[in-house]
């Protein structure tokens, strides 16, 4: 792996996401060797993965280099790699590009989409967790469109253009809302010779409410909101299967469709080494003190969606967001270097900042402390805050202009089959002369 | 393909590059169905691919929607396909998407990376013709330095790090130049545990100039900026072979690589049906009349890089470049209504806007009819003139802001490995603790 031995002690952080990138920034310029450890080279802006799926950004621009944004911090290394194995015992891990021991252990690992142990489901659907699942989504969505042009059978037709997301999150809630906003604003345009009137969005949710960890307010205005756009919403609905075609579910309702959009729910991702069965708690997160350490660990962290820091306000942890794990990721880079000068590490105290999803054009929905508030000025905040989020002020630019420019000409331009995505639906009826 | 029958003449034009885009706009609103068919949902300027392949720009601001360009247009239908063959008799072509009846057929399939013939060049070569080309090669480059880090072999170091450039046209020196930026100004802060001086740029061409279609003293002026940014220039030397390691040449010299770039020459794209050896030019472009219909034929027309018109001035043909196709496509534009119309069609003439190159920052150089010039100011008409012909206004603005921004900040930030490009020269003796 190359990287030379210090005299400071090593600090291997897994996963730059913002858990990651925070910490890493904490520690820069302070008497620590820092090594980043990421499959990929770029940190994911993961709230607006949806509008890469639907046209509205460019995957470069919610994307960031990690080696640019920790530029010029000495003692630092990055490495791309994919971590295999931790060995606990001899302070080490185990990469596709070879061993490493550490003295801090740092996981970060983030969450990636859960199936709940349905195979049918993670064959078939589309997750949007990552740029090149958003990037195959966007593909999907277009492809269907060009596909039910050439079909003269309208079963098939509407299963090309019917749409059903599953889970009421904020993601489901953004995806349903663009995926809407295409069909009003865009479709007529693009297909004049398509009745894409025909095409449906649904947004099944298996609880009572959609956006369930927001209040009551929220849920009954984004709901009201999506409906206005024309979305389904199915709520106390359970998908139960699908086979490519046929979305089963628990109630009396199912789904002919070529697009199922899994937004149903997430998990940590674990390593080997450190997954045995009581270190797991629900949604394989990793039990941590109030210091971040994991249990049975004085040398180990994990930090963000992957660790599970049972407080009395969150008894089943924090959300899995960028807000605690942003928090989590400073607090613990100061309490690192406390650790090392031998002072008492500081014990983690979350400030919930509010939460916040958008459903459409002026249409948002804001919880703040104080405050909830949903429409046209919770949408300007929604954007705000993004934006501020952001990395990277070339980013925020040019997110800014696509949001300006959008919001001026109804319109997604970034619309492009790059790299084509295969669909078993496509069949050989619907390839008509 | 499910488009209807029309009392109006129906156009099938193949291809949406410069010279289809431009026919499909001057045909809008006249008295005739136009059916364009691309294998890709987008219009790609291929003059910036490079800039892509550099992280200098988002690919989706080079490229553009076809369905958006032709929005609003009456008896138009695009349709995403691939043509099998054209049935000269019949009137008709075979897609993977049907079959369809002509009554006029412009093929403007355009060119592709011609590989003279050589099967390792063309399995172990990376081209630079489409956007996933283009991405390829991006995604390549960082591998190759994120690879490099790893090794202690310095010989295998210095192969990752050496980038073979074949062709000293408008593509290589481009590309040659924002290879030699990136090394200057990106990589020793990205790497800084890499020694990236040892990175070379060898810009690699047959003949005894660089840009040969451009002055002579744009090609002097072009090479004496490329020197200056530290790119090594092989002139009268030509690359025989490359096994994914070793390129040989038929001089006194060969690279040890892990990046070999062909941009050497192109070729244009044919269909089965219109392939006959007696209608095919060197580089097996279509001959084609001043009136553009291939040779034989009064209802099929070629325009751009496939085409080839013989005239005075150009006995070989145009060239095979974005300006003749565009004018190509409104003269034909133009005389397919004068045709439907019963009147006599308007033989094409050429007029040369000129030509030019860019190099690096302030650095172009540009041949018009009556001056010549090159530096600051040739760089920033070749700016403005890239701007112009760019497709839409979003793309524009963006495309301008990251030009700005690279400008002032000396960096290129879509530098990201969003799909990761298999590379055979990765060898297990590189992977090192």
């Amino acid at each position: 792996m190359n990287i030379p031995q210090s005299s400071f002690p090593r600090v291997i952080i897994i996963g730059g996401g913002f858990g990651g990138i925070s910490l890493a920034k904490k520690l820069s310029k302070k008497e620590m060797q820092v090594v980043l450890l990421d499959r990929h080279n770029y940190h994911t802006f993961q709230p607006l993965l949806y509008q890469v799926s639907t046209g509205g950004l460019e995957p470069d621009s919610i994307a960031y280099p990690i080696r640019k944004v920790l530029q010029g911090y000495p003692n630092f290394y990055f490495r791309l790699a994919e971590v295999n194995k931790i060995d606990t015992g001899a302070q080490k891990i185990e990469t596709n590009i070879g061993a490493i021991g550490y003295d801090y252990l740092v996981v970060a690992t983030g969450s990636e989409t859960n199936f709940f142990g349905n195979q049918n489901i993670e064959a078939k659907s589309m997750a949007m967790k990552t740029i090149p699942q958003s990037l195959n989504l966007r593909s999907l969505i277009l492809e269907n469109f060009e596909q039910a042009l050439l079909t003269d059978d309208l079963h098939e037709r509407d299963a090309l253009m019917n749409f059903v997301i599953v889970g009421g999150g904020p993601t489901g809630v953004e995806l349903a809302g663009a995926l809407a906003e295409i069909k009003k604003g865009i479709l007529p345009k693009d297909y004049p010779d398509l009745d894409t009137r025909r095409a449906q969005i649904n947004l099944v949710q298996g609880s009572d409410r959609i956006l369930p960890a927001m209040s009551e307010v929220a849920s009954r205005k984004a709901e009201r909101f999506l409906e206005g756009l024309g979305v389904n919403v199915w709520k106390d609905v359970r998908v139960l299967d699908y086979d490519g075609k046929q979305v089963s579910t628990d109630s009396n309702t199912s789904f002919e469709t070529a697009t199922l959009i899994w937004a149903a729910g997430v998990q940590a991702v674990t390593i080997k080494g450190l997954d045995a069965k009581e270190l797991l708690c629900r949604g394989n997160r990793l039990k941590v003190n109030r210091f971040h350490q994991v249990e049975g660990f004085k040398e180990i962290f994990a930090i963000g969606d992957v660790a599970q820091m049972e407080t009395e306000s969150f008894p089943h942890g924090h959300p899995m967001m960028a807000q605690p794990a942003m928090q989590q990721g400073r607090n613990l880079g100061e309490n690192l270097v406390r650790l090392v000068d031998g002072k008492p590490m500081k014990p983690f105290v979350y400030k919930d900042k509010g939460s916040m999803a958008t459903v459409g054009r002026n249409k948002a929905v804001v919880d703040l402390e104080k405050f909830k508030f949903q429409g046209v000025f919770a949408w300007f905040v929604w954007m705000f805050v993004h934006l501020y989020f952001l990395i990277g002020f070339r980013n925020r630019l040019v997110v800014f202009i696509n949001w300006v420019y959008n919001y001026i000409r109804f319109d997604r331009e970034a619309r492009l089959i790059i790299r084509p995505f295969k669909n078993e639906y496509k069949t050989s009826k619907s390839r008509r002369i």
